[in-house]
């Protein structure tokens, strides 16, 4: 059975992902993913013990277990690459959509594929690479709007984070105008997170 | 105890609550409250009989029980006064928003007050009319979106429509861009619909 195409944000209740303006980089990354930092699952694949236990935690620990490879894009990537060190958190086959050739790059238990096809080509290399298990399209926004657009995710797990940003990139642009509609999959309430799974 | 001021809307995933286009005004308006039409507690405020009993029509009939005066702006109004006909379904005192001195009108239950001096002012008589029960700010997107950038919200139930429409009008324009921290206080999933409700 093959896997499905994945996706996943943290989102403020007002459709915010990030911001465009580099001095409000991080106290707004910080805001958005305040929930995961302290999850056993999320601590544990930085290599790092402790954590709470709890269904956000599980939902994470799902996410990670059911990923055989992931889709990024070049933006994601190149942000990543210094921080990430010897050890990035994927441990899995990462297919980066970029215009740039580079050869293959492998760090630690991640391999780091550079895709030159564009988008549907990287989801193609990475179902294949991924067996049954599901293809993840980890970011940037615009990586994860082009997929809405394309109709080429199969779910998409929005994690709410309880704030109104009021500014910001809205993960809601350019996804085409047509309308989509969504199967409510599973609805979870976590602590300071509500995790709304959607299916196409 | 003074009651609560309290908003809700019905709104697709990608955060839109309506059309600017009067062409598109009816798919969408339809696309949106879909989810209501059906319920007891709903048709019963209409007048009809049956309905499907079920946690969202429990809501709904929470919401009616609990409400002891409405705010509406005047575009909702305008738009409504005509097919409200004699027996308009808020059956309580209802503020409207409006630059346009205007009459106290009776239709049936419900009593219209006109008040020129602005929102504040208006959730102010509408608080004094509701005593102990809650003042539901009921529309349009506009008076929300000032009641949300004002602060004179305690709670926003966001009736999660399961659709992405890609345009339209945005609840979440001219909220102000001050973050602004909420608290989950229940997820609920209805048949067609999430329920997300906020506390400021």
């Amino acid at each position: 059975m093959a896997g499905k195409v994945v996706s996943a944000m943290s989102i403020s209740v007002d459709g915010y992902v990030g911001t465009p303006d580099m001095d409000q980089w991080m106290p707004v990354h910080e805001r958005l993913h305040r929930w995961v930092f302290d999850l056993a699952a999320w601590r544990s694949r930085q290599g790092m013990e402790g954590g709470r236990e709890d269904v956000s935690s599980g939902l994470v620990a799902e996410e990670f277990a059911t990923t055989g490879a992931y889709v990024l894009g070049r933006n994601m990537f190149d942000f990543g690459e210094e921080p990430w060190g010897d050890e990035p958190p994927y441990e899995a086959p990462v297919f980066v959509v970029t215009n740039r050739e580079r050869e293959t790059l492998v760090k630690g238990k991640t391999t780091f594929h550079f895709v030159t096809g564009g988008l549907e080509l990287a989801i193609e290399r990475a179902k294949e690479a991924a067996g049954d298990r599901n293809v993840f399209v980890s970011g940037g926004a615009s990586i994860v709007q082009q997929s809405i657009k394309a109709g080429l995710l199969d779910e998409l797990h929005l994690h709410q984070v309880p704030v109104l940003l009021g500014e910001g990139i809205r993960l809601w642009d350019g996804i085409g105008t047509q309308w989509k509609e969504l199967a409510p999959a599973r609805v979870t309430l976590g602590e300071g997170v509500t995790h709304l799974y959607y299916t196409f």
